[in-house]
């Protein structure tokens, strides 16, 4: 059995935003050598996530407002975390909703996809250096 | 290390639909061979669940409704996913609460399970054919 | 390729509550001699989780109130499931959106986690044992 492990590193310049790393993760895959087997891929923070849907930055619209609207962020004073000197309680169930991570099936050396998944880091709280991590086993 | 692929194939007749789809896995189980090891069950499509709950009607028209009131489908001018031409904006939504995937231990050849858990292929936007992917690796 | 199996058992003395099982978790990896691989937790039950955030009370407190808010427990006679003769449908709701399982990357013998990262045992109908399934697989 084989196994790799990499992290990948974001800086997302805003609170919130959705990037694609679909292509970093197959970077990962190829740089594995593993041709059957399972790639896990999970956010390393708590107000962040890693999940599979669709690139078309309306959506991603339509999930900013809709997550917005099942946990505000504002007024901050809702959430008894925030107590703590935080101010991202919002985030850390943002990210329960969207999910901590994904395991994605490797054959034949590829990522085994239906036709339009793709990998998004989901980020909640940013403005700061955040890890994911590709671990892959297989041979 | 053996792995195994399969692909299943649905058509809910309806936009919206849950599938027990237990049997099906436990018979990739069997053609597989494995008997030790992680079983993948994924939807290929970014509108559609595979989750693991109870097979009882009235709770799926229970979350039925409730993901309805969660993202509802109308109007569907509320998303602006729908700009594209799309009307399954909800689904997409409605797929992130509900998952995409479970990961089922196996362990002396069956799926390692409490008494009652099942899995389900939830459908969010229907009338078409849509696959999920069954991927075991082990020994 | 090894595999080993664990069941961790829980009685939530109330409804509900959230259990920091890290360090079972920790042992039951410490107990298989998996070094490299993937490990599997999973709730065993239908009205309960297993997911990964932080060990903050402040935040659990957060999250049954939002949780209750998202699908709340009273009144039963809200949700069809009930008239089975249980009242627990709002725990299967909140279940799917705390989700039923992690999997997690064995990196040299260890949990492979960010700074945060905690997992927890997530009980939405308690006052009864209940189980938690860990596998691991790897070498």
């Amino acid at each position: 059995m084989k196994s790799f492990r990499k992290e990948l590193w974001f800086n997302v310049p805003r609170r919130r935003g959705f990037i694609n790393i679909t292509s970093q993760v197959e970077e990962a895959l190829r740089e594995s050598g593993v041709s059957e087997g399972l790639i896990l891929v999970n956010a390393m923070h708590i107000t962040a996530s890693v999940f599979i849907n669709d690139d078309e930055s309306g959506l991603h619209a339509d999930y900013d407002e809709w997550l917005e609207r099942l946990a505000p962020h504002a007024p901050t004073s809702q959430y008894r975390h925030n107590l703590t000197g935080e101010d991202n309680a919002d985030a850390h169930m943002k990210r329960q909703v969207m999910g901590r991570e994904v395991v994605v099936a490797v054959t034949g050396g590829k990522l085994d996809f239906g036709p339009w998944e793709q990998i998004f880091y989901g980020e909640f709280d940013g403005r700061r250096q955040k890890r994911v991590l590709v671990k892959i086993i297989g041979e």
